[in-house]
């Protein structure tokens, strides 16, 4: 059997990575500069010289393009979380106070001092929640990974790691939230460190059984 | 010394808190029907048989009409939260249960059931911050009343009241904002009962000496 081999579509498939990094990097350069809802396609083909049939050989449409950029974004931090979330040396503790940090920093780094990211972010939260929830997840996984560890080694006593874990990553929602933080920047907080001393209280007290009865119909879960 | 009365004038006033009252009801009916985007002062003035000039006689603006309909709307629920915060023969943790339960079930019938409240939510929160902050304020108030009546009572033994009632408040932000329940209810999250167990044990365990210390530069605070 033989297969026959086209050579320009080999050409072309050789090519592929290079060129779908190079439309993914001036996507974002367009995005950070003049926002997402001013980029054209044919303006990123323009500048990498190729016609925007080429693009669209690359990408759907302008919301894969930014799909992909989303991702390549949110990949950074996610290694990085992914790293605290193993990081040798560090207790349990100082793990998710790391992390919880780390991830305020980030979003405020991201939104607050660019507010054209908020814009492709915004894009990404409203034509691609798939992207987003991936995201979440990953970030999720991290702080279950910690209070996993922390509960095998007794600093942590929770009767339900991920749902603790869950429990610790909403409650941080107005830190880490591009549209809370980039929006609604005057909205009181307080200090993001007595934040973490406040939330790590709930991972080190044991479970009590007297939790309070509800006095009227359980509220709707989200 | 006499003081002349305008006999127009008296009427015009006697008649004020009611007409003011009517044109804050239709407005709100028509927020809610056809949106605050697409009311007018007009349509107001028309459903009321006046001119807009004698609305403009109570409001200077949309803007002022919305955030008279938007702190109406508000003092409902806060009112309900403070009788919360000092009801009789509730436990200080029935009582921070109770609220973030109320707070919540508030949010997702305003806002979920009825999205064209959230323009009107949102046009405040772009146009007037002070009566959304206002609103906080009073919330943050109560639930800050019930955290140091806990201290007293021995219920709770936390350092600083005002910071955990802070932190407290903060962390429910995912239950409570309208942005985020109305925007993106498909964003994970634990039930509201998991959450509100997993806060009161950070309202219980003592404040411990060996907070971790900081690995890196403090993050910015918000």
């Amino acid at each position: 059997m033989t297969i026959s081999v086209d050579p320009l579509q080999a050409s072309l498939e050789a090519a592929a990575p290079t060129t779908r990094c190079r439309i993914l990097a001036t996507a974002e350069r367009f995005f950070r500069e003049i926002g997402y809802q001013k980029t054209t396609v044919a303006d990123i083909a323009k500048t990498l010289g190729m016609s925007p049939a080429n693009v669209y050989r690359f990408f759907d449409s302008k919301k894969a393009i930014n799909e992909a950029v989303v991702e390549r974004v949110t990949r950074e931090v996610e290694a990085l979380i992914a790293g605290i979330a193993v990081a040798p040396g560090l207790s349990a503790d100082q793990r998710v106070a790391e992390i919880i940090r780390e991830l305020h920093r980030d979003c405020i780094e991201r939104c607050k001092d660019n507010p054209r990211i908020h814009e492709m972010v915004e894009a990404a939260m409203s034509e691609s929640w798939g992207v987003c929830r991936h995201h979440i997840d990953r970030i999720g996984a991290a702080l279950e990974r910690v209070v996993t560890d922390g509960v095998r080694s007794g600093e942590f006593q929770v009767e339900d790691p991920a749902i603790t874990a869950a429990c610790l990553h909403v409650a941080i929602t107005r830190y880490c939230h591009p549209v809370l933080v980039s929006q609604y920047p005057n909205a009181p907080a307080p200090p993001i460190d007595a934040m973490i001393a406040f939330l790590l209280r709930a991972l080190h007290e044991p479970a009590r059984n007297d939790a309070p009865s509800k006095a009227r119909e359980p509220a709707e879960s989200i």
